[in-house]
């Protein structure tokens, strides 16, 4: 079995794109903030859907609420306009209001207009809960990270490569009873001799110790016997967040569609859409803009057949799949609050990084 | 046609509780911060549904979005789960964030297990866009203040007369062009033998000035044609939150159904739910608790027969209906931001107090 | 206040088209087939969304449950896709499945690669239950009579007058205690210098006695009192099935949209959606097509600003309330199973013709 | 890997019931009729959800649209009410209309009150397109064949075994490229000392060939090699019906959750709910009944604490797999319309049966 850069399984059949990154879809920038100082181990991402101003030329988006036991803001407006018109925060579940405020002072910075002749703006802040290692109750976050998140990815700009795994956002988030964290991947299909990409940002922060499946194999048993456990091992939650980005002229419906194959990817892994995981999933597009004002014209828009969406149901399934491998991979081990430690996926079982997985059942079984 | 306390029509069939409020339902209790200060003309409501802990003991609830064009937050939680746990704060639309937060900290205060043994707080917070009167982008609403209308409703306590109209989260905003806010009103009815009430809560700053219709009669022209505007006529957007409570013992499913009622009363005041208007309805039940842990022992629950619901789907309507028609009678006029002004409605149109809906078309016609 | 056509008031202020009917929309064409003879009073109505090969060349669409206690047949596939690709049939309950398998016979007619290289069809069928005066339990609607139905719209043509009230499936349907059935209108709007027309078609079968509004008055109680009433007075029940069409370019979301404000017409005639009364409106658009097979080019759509939908809510709005009116007056009494009668609005109140609605309230007053 | 009764791998961590079929759940029958004869390789399966009168004392019940391009007939109102009222029918998809009629006259014949003083019967029909074997334009299935596949689900009684795979409305499903058909298994799980059992059936009609994975492992590349195709590759579609059963008290929209987990199990298969698949999962609760007469009484429920969910959770997705492994470990080969032929997986793939999962890769890669 093939490996991707950051040395996991390549999951799936469709190849990836060169950085195996959302940021293979033209024009997303990311940044991160992190906050690591005992206690504290938290962190905010952002996401730049595209270049310009995101309120006067909207993307469309489609949204899939897996399981809805979270906190994430802005989701009604998505479900009913189809349209985003904010950078993409992902934060602490605290932080959330924080971060929603951050990103309108930003908006309002921007757009004299807002709140004036021009209507308000939708935030969008997606959260988990960080509070296995990070002091949640702390309120570390302030609006500040938030605009240092903005500003590191406008500064990155569009297509660039970026850190993952205990990173930003991800910086106390845990994975299967592992650290976890932030993670990407992304795929390219051909429909009717045009190659579109589709690309996935997970933030990953769910899973049971014991069901953790990799390329089809549950590893989970074997792994968690060789870690000296902090706590009680416990129910699935703790929720993931899953972007997916694309350059195909699809609308929102179909975007909505797209998102709920992330779901399938999510499964892959040994994930049950557990009670208390707030799982949810974004899809947008790059390939066309909304006018904010009616007197702009709309875009004449081609839009790809229904039936070519077996395509991108594929790769956000695949690119789902492949991120939360690379969240695990990618991410450092970290201590938090109250001596709270998450191990790092890579030095609990280094053999996964040299054996192919056709072999680790033997190695992993929980016998 | 009978008269409200307040001197508005009494619309509908069935008879009022004796505060003809959401409080009316036992166990509910409310408190107001208002900001008014030049420019600064906004301000918070907090509802709290029932006594006691509601994060350990929650209570059943649905929800009704009837246009998502709008920022509350906490409803994907409630959709899901079928529940509600924290207090409800009504603000202007840029301060969900910090309201979010406000009730994220006095949660934390009175619980010390919140975010580290027991999960995150789902804070509700509701919106509406008071930019027309109040500076929106001053942000001026500080967690404070909604700590202090927390405090107010506390300090009230249950079962209370409590101001409405421009006061508390109304204070900025319009309705139907004229001076709009909080309203209330209740309603009561018999199911086989047994007594139950349903109130509601509205923050009502939706409707086209020609639109407004009351009692049936569309007075909406009439009445606009004595004002000298100063701002252009616009399509309906703004935005209303109807808070629905009963003491009957009905389940989230149930719950939403009767939120979804709330859109015939607002119909009936003129409203097509425009496309800018964030039209949202919340309803809970204080007839039952849900405890948080699972340890404690679940109650029995024996519901109303879904037939029952006829009953409340009429009360629904009808005390949306009646509490829009309460916001309108009750506000005071405001002045606000860039020399922004909106009329109460019963000082632009005296008559209305006198004279019965039928004499009101020969008055308020629009030729 | 106007009158329409067929002499109910002119409700809303938008104006109607030629012939204040759905086939005002260019391209949709209506048939009928009633029973009648003894307690068979049943029928079906078939309407012919657009000229062509609907399979093949399918319309956008957009469907509102507004109370989903009902048994229509289609709609998962609606709300999926977001397009219809059949004729519309409107029958009795139990007609569903019959009618349906009609649809899937006519369609095989014409295309003999439907379930062999393409695939299976989906049939819209909609229902409400006529079973007061129809003898529901005979199942008398035979599959020849749905083919009755669809050669009469073929055979009408498109933009035609039709017969409405106890006519089709409307000819065992009651609304509010009096006879019901077909009702349609639309509405004619303006969007920057274009102009666009919406139809409404509703099978009317909704509504208790005494909640019967008509143009603001409440005039259900007085009626009723001249009725010699053969049933008990009961709930909300019945149904109402609304088709929305309309020339506009709006996209499934869209169309989704504006078929849930057909709720705020629905309200304004006195219903608060009862338990019991299966309430659901489709709207389609008639502007593009969408091709079946991925080898034919997609369609390049300039859609509508997201602005222009308050036009088109208005226009569901009025042209619901409208086209209930219209069953209502255009309905002439019928006598059915067991002796079970329905009158006719216009014969119990003919006041309603010669007298303004202002001066309803005088003789209709329930006390 | 342990085995199942059919030799199947078991997947999943949680027991089997002791039929590993629905049939586990206490009252839970199943019948079949099936049609083979040359072009016509169809039939209908009818599951018995309860003893008694299911009209009459209705079942709490929760659907999950996986993917919507499907025909199935009675969801809207089980998402409205959240209850089943008849048995359930799984039928070929041009059926729907005459199964759905078949259950009403079924039902007619057992209550006379239905469609006179009772409301009409809600019939639940599913389907999936056979088009492929079966000679779908011949719509061969009659009602008289629904009411024998009643009439043996009758006589067999609950908690028997059942015939799986090529039988019933699974004679002329494919499923991967292979045969497939009815499957069914069941898990036990332990809830605070508790024993529930939740079973699944599927009717498998869904899955690219090259998609097939077998407890973890991708074999369908090697499994296609082994077969001289007859038709094209093509994309997924056929679609998926999964029906689940538990005797634990959940409530309806906690039964729309497990449903919702169905998607778990079957992207585990290699699904990636594919455009063209109608993917659908119901889940009902017999550990209570609803009257339909208000005037009987409502019962007292203590439903599970919402945290119990996550072993139902476990249970929805692992019973999905397994019953869909299942079905193709039961499924005969089958030869239908025009020279089509589906090949079964156990003879194409004896070495399933002999080798272990871990040895699968290297029988079964693609290179």
């Amino acid at each position: 079995m093939a490996r991707s850069a950051l040395g996991a399984p390549q999951v799936g059949r469709l190849p990836s794109g060169p950085l195996d990154a959302i940021t293979d879809v033209a024009g997303v920038a990311l940044g991160h903030v992190t906050l690591s100082e005992g206690a504290v181990q938290t962190g905010a991402t952002v996401l730049l859907p595209a270049p310009g101003d995101l309120f006067l030329h909207k993307l469309p988006a489609g949204l899939a609420v897996i399981n809805g036991f979270g906190k994430s803001a802005g989701l009604m407006q998505v479900q009913e306009l189809g349209q985003i018109e904010s950078p993409i925060a992902l934060v602490s579940t605290f932080a959330v209001g924080t971060a929603s405020t951050a990103l309108i002072r930003d908006a309002m910075a921007q757009q004299p207009e807002l709140a004036r002749s021009l209507p308000t703006l939708n935030p969008l802040v997606f959260e988990c809960n960080d509070g296995w290692l990070n002091d949640a109750r702390a309120l570390a976050l302030q609006e500040a990270h938030v605009w240092q998140a903005l500003q590191a990815a406008r500064d990155a700009g569009a297509g660039r490569h970026f850190e993952q795994g205990a990173v930003g956002a991800g910086r106390g988030m845990s994975c299967h009873g592992l650290k976890g964290g932030v993670g990407s991947a992304s795929r390219r299909l051909v429909w009717q001799g045009q190659t579109f990409t589709l690309g996935a940002l997970v933030l990953a922060n769910q899973g049971r110790p014991e069901a953790l499946t990799v390329a089809g194999q549950c590893i989970g048993p074997g792994l968690q016997a060789r870690i000296a456990r902090t706590e009680a091992a416990g129910p699935e939650r703790g929720s993931i967040i899953i972007v997916l980005a694309t350059d195909a002229p699809l609308d929102a419906r179909q975007l909505q569609r797209v998102a709920r194959r992330s779901a399938a990817g999510l499964a892959r892994t040994g994930s049950d859409y557990g009670h208390g995981s707030g799982d949810v999933a974004l899809a947008f597009s790059t390939a066309y803009r909304l006018p904010q004002r009616a007197d702009e014209a709309m875009p004449c828009v081609t839009l790809l057949h229904e039936s070519a969406l077996d395509g991108f149901f594929q790769a956000a399934a695949e690119a789902t799949e492949q991120a939360i491998l690379h969240a695990l991979w990618a991410a450092q081990p970290v201590s938090g609050r109250d001596g709270h430690h998450r191990h790092a996926l890579t030095t609990v079982a280094p053999e996964l990084l040299s054996l192919p997985p056709a072999a680790w059942p033997a190695v992993f079984s929980d016998a």
